[in-house]
């Protein structure tokens, strides 16, 4: 989205307002309501989102009045950094709207809680990525491979940056993906997998960009994926740790997550297949002495992931159910056990020839 | 340290356990003594070292048998590593090192801090850096400005990398730092603290190398620091928030730490200086709205740091002090109170051109 459109949105806002208040009318700001009780899962689209529930944020409300103030000093505060075009975090963003307000000793924000929180209303109310508003995320991530791109005038060739790779900045919406050569995406949850992989040239030897998320992937990360999948129609294939919490990293990956379905059609990338660690592949690969016992609050969150309506597939089904039954897990660096390029030289190649995916 | 220089040492480790053996005697491994007991502050060289306690590890002695197998396994492993020009990650080496002794219950190893303890064994054995040995530590870290280094054949330049910077590996044995045009290194703690100051091009305006920890500096990210420094004789001004984690941040880049006091000479960089956050600057820079209530943990380990050599000076014992009686500490962001480019416009440069540093 371009700048001028962002601070267009901001601005209609702010109108709107200020023709409530010549009206003589209380004015308001009109907000979708975020949570579980408006979230929905769009089977068609593959992916969380926000149903049309909406409420109504009022200035003349003694419970709305104070959140009012607070959604005005955030638009204002977002359009300044879009006509200055510079970038804040959500820290320094609590920091520059924290202000003991005149004459009171009321603080515009106590916490940074509140600031986010009122950033992603935001969000919500003008339909733009906080990205987009020059709110930039925490920074996480590693890529490689034959991916050129351009940023902040430099023309950067993925293929060409040694042991370290590109860094993933936390906001990648001023980045243009100029040209890519492969045929999917890797998506790997662990660092040690990402080094791995690198060091055997897996990206070169198999035509592939290499993505490191280092945990849970960031939202630079994931709105990177979302990017590369639409300009270049190439799949994800997600590889994580063998238990519920990996699942949950490729499901954040592929269909986007409960907090931010508002988001998911920008952010999540539905054309993502799961290619492993699965519960079957320590059997099948023989890991079984390189096997993790599960924990109580593992097997509580594969019972969870059981209601989640988009694991509802047999595989995945079968997959959990084996995880509940056994009382274990694996770590991708399992693998290991076998020899050290197992991983890069047998399991993946073998995996992704087979199409052996989770859906 | 070359590759075959540390294979020459792992022959020689197993050569004269072999001589003791064939001598019929009790093979043994010698292994300088870590931890607070022969750690030692070495003033004149403003680092932490070991001490010259020294153990044996026998082979016949119920109580060091299995170590000094799980040595001897690790050392196997390392030699096989370096003969094959391969890395591999500590969690990796563990799944590579467990298995079930033949005609036995037992495996070698149980858990991973078994054979990470016993690779740090053979780092002071051997005199040599784990990361020497091929066994990457984990990853973390970003890097910016004018240096070009080749890594695995690429050339990379750091001042032509987008918004994203240079990820930094877990292990920067193999790089070769190339050129440099700066004069100072400035690394700091926060990736905000990072993006901030990369987009406002405070490594172009002020020639500096601009490095980001992501927290506690990882090993690769301190031996990167203490390589630059080595051959480009620039020094290295560390900015980290003003509480005592940061501050502790700063003394492991400059002395390194107790648990790796063997390697601090590989690792530390004495020639690094404390740039800010201070107590003090709170109040000269009227941050007192950004301000947070130090917790009794904090307390804690501001009375820990005063007892250590090297925080025992009158600066430093002013600003532990100070941060005591007032109970208060600040994070890095907290100067986005000012505006958003106080840092890079204000708060740096002063601080830089009044050399307003912390011994």
């Amino acid at each position: 989205m371009e700048r001028k459109e962002a601070q267009r949105r901001i601005t209609e806002l702010s109108d709107e307002i200020l023709a409530n208040v010549s009206k003589g009318e209380n004015p308001f700001i009109k907000i979708p309501v975020r949570g579980s009780s408006n979230v929905i899962w769009d089977q068609d689209k593959g992916l969380l989102s926000l149903g049309d529930k909406e409420s109504k944020r009022f200035f003349i409300n003694v419970a709305h009045a104070r959140k009012f103030m607070q959604t005005l000093l955030v638009a204002s505060f977002s359009k300044q950094l879009l006509s200055e075009d510079v970038h804040a975090s959500l820290r320094e963003s609590f920091y520059s709207l924290k202000h003991t307000i005149k004459g009171s000793k009321e603080n515009t924000f106590e916490e940074q809680g509140e600031s986010d929180a009122t950033f992603v209303d935001l969000e919500v109310a003008l339909d733009i990525l906080r990205d987009e508003l020059h709110i930039n995320a925490d920074r996480r991530g590693v890529a490689a491979g034959h991916v050129i791109i351009e940023d902040r005038g430099d023309e950067i060739n993925w293929s060409k940056l040694g042991s370290g790779g590109w860094a993933i900045p936390g906001n990648v919406e001023d980045i243009k993906f100029k040209d890519l050569n492969a045929d999917y995406m890797l998506v790997v949850e662990k660092n040690a997998t990402f080094d791995r992989l690198h060091e055997d040239k897996f990206w070169n030897k198999h035509n592939c960009v290499l993505i490191g998320t280092q945990g849970q992937a960031a939202r630079g990360i994931r709105r990177l994926i979302h990017q590369l999948n639409k300009k270049f129609k190439i799949p994800v294939y997600a590889f994580t740790d063998s238990d519920p919490y990996g699942w949950y990293i490729y499901s954040v990956i592929k269909i986007g997550s409960m907090n931010l379905a508002h988001v998911s059609s920008k952010l999540g990338t539905p054309d993502t297949k799961f290619l492993g660690l699965t519960i079957s592949d320590i059997y099948t690969y023989e890991l079984e002495n390189a096997i993790i016992r599960a924990k109580d609050v593992d097997i509580k969150r594969a019972h969870d992931l059981l209601k989640y309506p988009w694991f509802k597939h047999k595989e995945w089904e079968k997959e959990i159910k084996l995880m509940i039954k056994k009382r274990v897990k694996a770590e991708q660096e399992a693998l290991a056990q076998k020899h050290l390029k197992f991983v890069s030289e047998t399991y993946l190649p073998e995996k992704i020839e087979n199409k052996e995916f989770l859906p």
